[in-house]
Formats: C-alpha cells, structure tokens, sequence
C-alpha cells in the first residue's frame, strides 16, 4: 500500500477543433481529455489500457462528472491529474483535474465510474493482476 | 404555471462517427446530445438559444453529469428528453433522458447546470424574458 | 438503369458541438456529415450500412476531399445531398452537396472513396446485391 | 531562402475517442490531426496561429483533402509531419504526412487550403510578416 494515492499527468495543447462558438473549450471535449487522463494513468503504472483490451476486458463508463470553473482557449497548454479514487473487484472509479499549465489554475475537475465487460457486453470481474496493481497506487 | 413539466422530444440517428472501437456510442457523445436536447427544448418554447447569443447572453456548462444504462449503436434512432429542474435568476438546470427509439429503452440520463455570462465571461442575470418563459415550463 | 441518379436527402440542425471559436461550423464536422449523408443513401436504396456491417463488410475510406464555399451556423437548419458517382466491384464513390435549408445556398461539396474490407482489414468484393442495387441508382 | 522546405512535426498519441467501430481511427479524425500539424508548424515558424487570431486575422479553410494508406488504431504514436506548398498574398497551402511512431508507415497524407479573412468574414492580404517568414520556410 502506498501512503499517498499515485497521481498520473498527461500534458498537451488545446487543439481548436475543441473549441466552439463560445470562442472557448466545449464542455464534452474534457470528458475525452478525462479519457485521455485514465490512459495515461494505466500505462504509467504499467498495465496500458490496450492490453487489457487484447486480453478481451473493457471498462464501460456507467457514470461521469464534470465540474468547470474556468474556461479554456485553443492553444493553451493543459495538464490532467488521474488518480484512482477506488477500486473493486468488477470496476474502478478514476478521479480527474484539469489545469492550465502555465499558471496552475484548476479548469476543471470531474469522476469517472468504471465496470469491467467482455467482449459479450457481460460484467466480468476485473484480472487480479489489474485490481492489485491500480489498488496499490490507488 | 403548468401542472406538470413540459418535455421536449429530439429525435434523431446515431452516426457512425459517434461510436468507438468498443462498437458502441462513445460516452462522450451523449454530453453532445444533452446539448442537442436543451437547444431543442429552448426552441419549442420559443426562445432558441441561437436568439439569446444574439443578445449577447450565453449559458455557460458549469457542470455535467451523465448515467449510462445501456449501449447504444450506430444507426439506432434515440430520442432525448428534455426538462427544466429548475430556473434561477442567473442559471438554469436541464434535466436529460436518452431513450432508444424503437423499444423506448432508457440509455442513460443526465444532468447540466448552466450559468449566464456576457460577451465578456461576466456573470449575468438572464434575460426576464427567458426565466419567466422557463420557469412557466419548469 | 435510371436516366439520373438518385439523390438521397439528410436534414438536420447543426448542433453548437460543431461549431469552433472561429464561431462557425468546423471543417471536420462536414466530413462527419457527408458520413451521414452516405448512411441515409444506403437507408434509402434499402440497404441499410449497418446491414453491409453484420454481413462483415465494411467500406473504408480511402479518400476525402471537401471544398468549403460559406461558412455555416449554429443552429441552421442543412441538407446533405448524397449520391453515388460510380461502383466498381470491390468499392463505390460518394458525391455530397451540403446546402443551407433556409435558403438553398451550397455551403460545400465533396467526395469520398471507400474500398470494401472483412473483419481482418482484407479487401473484398461488394456482396453482388449490393453493387446491382446501388448500379441501378448510380 | 531555405533550400529544401521547413517540416515541423507534431507527435501525440491516438484517443479512444479518435476510433469508431470499425475499432480503427475514424477517418475525421486525420482533418484534425492535420490541424494540430499545421498549428504546431505555425508555432514552430515563430508565428503562433493565436497570435494570428489576436490580430484580426483567421485561416479559413476553403479546400481539405486526405488519402487514406493504412489503418491507425488506440493507443498507438503518430507523427504529423506539415509543410507549406505554396503562399500567396491572401491564402496558404499547407501538406501532411501522418506516420506511425514505431516503424514510421505511413498511415495517411493530405492538404488543406486556405485563405485569409478577417472578424466579418471579409477576405484579407495576410500580414506581410506572416507571408514573409511562411515563405522563407516554404
């Protein structure tokens, strides 16, 4: 068990294609920077999202939330923070800031809830190797 | 006031470029399609958001919240409910239920609370207009 | 054989989603709707893509092109005309006009190239029922 | 002038919102890609395309193309690499290969035109400095 839960970052530029006539960031594009950030944190600690997928499991989002505070322009650079907020034998819950790089400021933080399924669409339990690996760092 | 909240209807096919390689909708999209819901139900009450932009107002994502049931894929007709849960002086929240068109199948379900700004990003109060005609339909 | 082509009609809003900070409508979302322009043409010959796909076919595209001629709004109402400007036995080719409902402005055309492939990625001819009901459309 | 033209590479890694459910990249994906490459040319050159918008001045894209060679999946590296074909007073060409990172296929290539407008839409002589230093690098 560590002391303290292990915090993944995921750095990269705000592409325009996620703005929109608001002349800011659209509201769904965090939700796939969300994604993004719970990618990262798989490969970070060792157990890339893809090999689970080639072992036929895939986390089925079944709940997401977003809270934003500030809005974001196209070009700026953003950092997602992923940490695993829990983890159990049939999902995990992944827990999610975005901040501007060049000052820090929170942009916005969200939550995603995860069930493991196979390629049948039927809840599995998650491999063991999975749950002790993240719920070390969780 | 109206005995029991109006609820609007969108109705529409799932594109191809909405799903993922899970073959299924991408969790994202139904953020995208609660959108498409408000913007429906602005416009059958009779103030589109389009006229409200126009008068320099603008109803700012400050969060998102979805539950999904079931997945939907490409070529499916849904249809997304809309309601008002509630209207303040410079907010309103939108309530959201995506069905499957053709066994009226609940997907999943969401919510947004929005807040209005100015051309500028500043808080505002929406117009008395809007909240009088929302509040009449919450 | 029919003496002109058949052309397939899409009508839809344009969803604020679609649009970027330039406040129009971005160029990639056309290609998503020339993608759903080829959808309602293949519906409305009555072979359905989603068909085509749980027979193990796909059409990959091999091209894109899109020339953009006026911008376009959130919330207008547009047109994807869609129809086949030639098939051979192992692909077909799309020609799209996209138009401006109100009032039948061309807001950008294009064209796509699609081979057929199986489940593995190999290239396949059409099903012949496939290439004789879109011959005779063509 | 340079001798042989300026290429500028950008380097990220697939979405699983990027894929559809063919389980591949969904081919609007590349149309952003290829921004992204021309965003990152822009700032590589030393002329930002924000710095461009904060001027007045947009790139409006009047004509996209992309070839598409092989498939790209989740998870896997590319490389956009962008140069510029030709600029003139009131517009630029620009060209891009993407490339998988791990043994440098290429996946896809493409172009997009584009000319200069300014806040009302109206078209504009890009800024002598920007035709200038595209030019030089060119």
């Amino acid at each position: 068990m560590s002391e303290k839960p292990f915090v993944s970052e995921s750095r990269f530029r705000i592409r325009y294609a996620e703005t929109d006539a608001m002349r800011i960031v659209h509201h769904s594009s965090y939700i796939v920077w969300f994604e993004e950030g719970r990618s990262e944190y798989m490969r970070q600690v060792g157990f890339p999202y893809s090999r689970l997928e080639s072992m036929g499991y895939y986390l089925a989002v079944t709940e997401v939330k977003a809270r934003y505070l500030r809005a974001a322009k196209y070009d700026e650079e953003v950092i997602v923070r992923t940490t695993v907020a829990s983890v159990r034998s049939r999902g995990v819950t992944f827990r999610y800031q975005v901040l501007r790089a060049a000052d820090g400021e929170l942009l916005a933080e969200g939550e995603s809830v995860h069930v493991c399924i196979d390629d049948d669409g039927r809840p599995r339990r998650l491999p063991k190797e999975v749950t002790e690996l993240i719920g070390r760092y969780a």
